[in-house]
């Protein structure tokens, strides 16, 4: 997704995680700038650690930012961290439950992007429950269903996000 | 597991999940005692939680009590629950990078199992690495590899345990 956006718009990441850099170093490869929040303990982004995040980027010279928060489906939903939209992405390796395991981080999401549909038969896992699942707690939630790995649907989540 | 303590122990259960019962639904087909806590948008149990469910337990005609806690592998790790012993369960396919990912919740455990070693090659996940990571963070830890769909390995969890 870094790939394809790079060339159309001026882009940058603030990145969540508890202790590694393994998201961000991934990302600044593509040669955007990257700002990481190691969190320690802390299960989530709040609004203040994005403010001192953005401190470190030059905002207005900025087309697109994406947020991407520590890894949890729990504690993020709660904290408001000021962005325009919000993405959840879940693994169809995580198992059929978590979606309706989870319904606070669906309720407020622009887009759901179930990914690792390829593996969905080794797993047993019903994708189109997965979907019924999220369309059940927010009806107006855009749901895309990807291969990340084969680029298969990151068009759709592109187009979904209206970029 | 269920199914091999139930006839040698007094079980029984207590499962924290934010607001389903599914897993207690299944543990409960056993015919075993099951106290589910549902913590609405609370990301882990605490002691005050258990305690309040153990009133609804007999628990000097027990042997063994489990306590399943709300799955997520950050906030769980802070709380002392007062259990003799931990486990922490993650599966191959949520990726290689659970562990290094998530060092508190295995600085303090007793028992690491890696589930679904089986869709190690579907996944692309390194099962060595993972017990490599776990115990670069603990060398005391006691990791055990299970499919638990077809059994492998549950034993050795038993063993693990000391049971």
């Amino acid at each position: 997704m870094v790939k394809r956006l790079k060339n159309k718009y001026r882009l940058a990441f603030i990145v969540g995680d508890l202790t590694t850099t393994i998201d961000s170093d991934r990302i600044e490869e593509h040669g955007v700038d990257v700002i990481q929040i190691n969190t320690g303990k802390m299960c989530h982004l709040d609004a203040n650690l994005v403010k001192k995040a953005l401190e470190h980027l030059d905002v207005k010279r900025l087309d697109l930012l994406f947020i991407e928060n520590v890894g949890n489906l729990i504690c993020p939903a709660e904290f408001q961290l000021g962005s325009d939209q919000r993405i959840v992405i879940i693994s169809v390796t995580e198992g059929p439950y978590m979606v309706i395991k989870h319904p606070l981080s669906f309720i407020d999401t622009d887009v759901v992007v179930i990914n690792k549909i390829d593996l969905s038969v080794a797993m047993d896992v019903n994708v189109t429950k997965l979907v019924r699942d999220a369309l059940n707690i927010n009806p107006n939630i855009k749901v895309v269903k990807t291969n990340c790995r084969s680029g298969e649907g990151v068009s759709k989540v592109i187009e979904a996000l209206g970029l």
